[in-house]
């Protein structure tokens, strides 16, 4: 890799070689891939990007660390739509709002360009096998992109997983182990499993790649601008991997030049489960908490990307503000009113904190924001159903529909 | 529209000014656009078309009736990936097999195309409400393209309708009114109001703009293959709508010289609802037939758009397949274990048809054939999770993961 010089230790500053199979440092600190700018200067226009036909993640190779050889795995992954959302932006009351739909990804998360990345460096490994353990969103965009590489995967589920993301694991051919216990235990035999059997790891807080893959997030939401910077981006936050992700997108354009400033970050959670604004907020160590939020993609109370994270948000002299539930489910139906974007709670959570943001005053009338939806609402119907409510109910019959627009006062324009 | 010359009923033939609001011919028939196809000659070339940088339907402006100054409606529909699919082709026995999956449009399903269309159409009309009667993939792609174009959106649904799909559509922003009653009560019920309302009418069977919309799957999937045109493409069918769009777009693309031969189609259908395929057969008109099969956006009895749909089989000389519950869910893990891609039950009933098929030796081996996908399976998970059985479920101990392998014969490589 001309473009990478080797991963450091974001806690130590210890450094390694970048071989494909790179996990944590010996002292336990999360890597960071380290690239040689310079060199991707040399390779890398924004004249010869607009001019690629590739729309996926992928458009941005000299920026991502894979060799040369590797082939971008088979699914269409990323450069997922910037939406501009003029009416939303009028009903928050600032001047420019964009939502970056990344729903629409493969297996519907944002999760695809991390597990597209996976797949891309265990095929360098050599690996056939990749896994993980996880209830979520990685877990399904593993296995959906490993299975259209023809790797298999074993992936660690806790048997309160539901049924519907099983189903899902087993639809893309994924061995699914059901531990009982918690997702402690579930986690603790996954590592063994790995140990003993060489497989290939797919966690994002252990894989140092995987960030680098979230990253194109950001490196799209610049090229969609036509490299403008917003004055923010919102985006929701659990174990910290995407908004680290986020922020390394952001600040290897600006080593490379092609953006000239930084956006300051959003960072949303649930009020349930705040570990990480909670310790921005305060200033002391993060703290482990409960996870007391329905929007289960970020109800991380023991988050495993804290450092890198909390380093994005400060480094960006970011905001963070926690959401209730009620807020989340409210920001839902608010996206999906004035944008047609349906994302899943913790998808919404970002632009639920952008709006108490806004309405605390604390973004000003003349802002650029963006909001990163980071998955889709199809994922969990459930919590939507119950914040929908009923609806109107009545027989065939003319009469009877007039009267129920009357009573639930529906005026037909 | 100087593309367009007018609207003509496939039944009696006569003929209409294309006005945005138009809907079914004095006959009953249904009518099809008529295109200047020596005047698109002039105006759209493949160079023209290869550099274009809009990943979208509106890529293909000119083979669409829409007016000049029509902007394409905000959400992002169409261009979706079309994979090869090797190791799917090597098990079913054909030399090359494509996938296109049009579950990652934006609500999630093929009929984002035809709502797209009825945006723009909406637009041109000056409506400001749309209206349909549906329950599925119809009725939450109005909504959610209606929505992001800040259009109000009527939906009628049966009082069966899935909560979750009720959710969906409340989430952006419809009106929703539950009738108690049969479908074919809905149905009644809605045409009343939109009468009395004026509402811009989305019926892919009375609005002829409708298909005119979903006949990008077959631009997309020409240029997609360089305009090497496949033997076959298989789709699964239910009201007629699809399939019909479908073969519009590849006779236009036929028609204006972009490609040189027609494909075959293969028209796939639940043996248990099954009239159009029935009719093909048999030689005789359709009947109607009751509605026995779990891929719900293909049960169709009684299907709106026959003649278009049985026109374009006979033209394209296509073959008809039925295939049962089980064979569709055995081809919704199939797809998912050897693509990544997975589908609703509807979804993948055109897989599920190709691949009986090549079992019934009714495709060549050297044939090139590219199936559809025409929903994502997040829309079902029911039906998914009845199909996968249950996982492995052992507590966090090695010892129990080995005898559980062994049990279940699997060898970790």
């Amino acid at each position: 890799m001309k473009n990478v010089i080797h991963a450091k230790c974001v806690k130590c500053g210890k450094i390694y070689e970048s071989t494909p199979d790179l996990t944590n440092c010996t002292c336990g600190g999360i890597l960071d891939i380290i690239y040689d700018y310079d060199y991707i200067k040399t390779q890398l226009t924004k004249e010869k990007l607009a001019s690629r036909r590739d729309n996926s993640m992928w458009r941005y190779r000299e920026l991502l660390p894979v060799e040369e050889p590797t082939p971008a795995p088979p699914l269409r992954v990323g450069w997922s739509p910037l939406y501009e959302a003029s009416r939303l932006a009028k009903e928050l009351g600032i001047a420019r709002l964009y939502v970056k739909d990344d729903g629409v990804n493969p297996t519907a998360s944002l999760k695809d360009r991390a597990s597209s990345m996976a797949v891309a460096k265990a095929m360098e490994a050599g690996a056939k096998v990749i896994a993980c353990s996880s209830t979520g969103n990685a877990a399904s965009s593993l296995a959906g992109n490993a299975a259209a590489a023809g790797l298999k995967t074993y992936i660690f589920v806790p048997s309160r997983a539901p049924k519907g993301k099983v189903a899902q694991l087993m639809t893309f051919g994924a061995t699914v182990i059901s531990v009982q216990g918690s997702y402690e235990e579930t986690f603790e035999l996954s590592k063994q499993a790995i140990e003993k059997w060489g497989w290939y790891n797919r966690n994002a807080a252990i894989n140092p790649y995987l960030s680098e893959g979230k990253k194109t997030v950001g490196l799209e939401i610049m090229e969609q601008l036509g490299w403008e910077v917003p004055d923010y981006i919102a985006i929701s936050v659990g174990d910290g991997c995407t908004i680290a992700g986020l922020w390394k997108g952001l600040k290897d354009l600006y080593a490379i030049g092609f953006i000239d400033k930084l956006p300051r970050l959003i960072s949303a959670q649930a009020e349930g489960c705040c570990p990480l604004n909670r310790a921005i907020e305060t200033g002391e160590p993060w703290r482990p908490m409960e996870e007391n939020t329905l929007a289960d993609s970020i109800a991380v109370g023991v988050p495993r990307n804290a450092d890198k994270a909390l380093m994005a948000i400060r480094e960006s002299n970011g905001l963070v503000v926690n959401v209730s539930d009620q807020e989340i489910m409210a920001a839902q139906k608010l996206l999906g009113r004035t944008c047609g974007v349906f994302g899943e709670p913790a998808g919404v959570t970002g632009t639920a904190g952008l709006k108490k943001l806004c309405e605390q005053g604390k973004i000003a009338p003349d802002a650029t924001v963006v909001s990163v939806v980071t998955g889709n609402g199809l994922k969990d119907v459930a919590n939507a159903i119950a914040a929908c409510g009923e609806p109107i109910s009545i027989p065939s019959d003319m009469e009877r529909l007039l009267t129920a627009f009357a009573e639930n006062g529906i005026v037909v324009d």
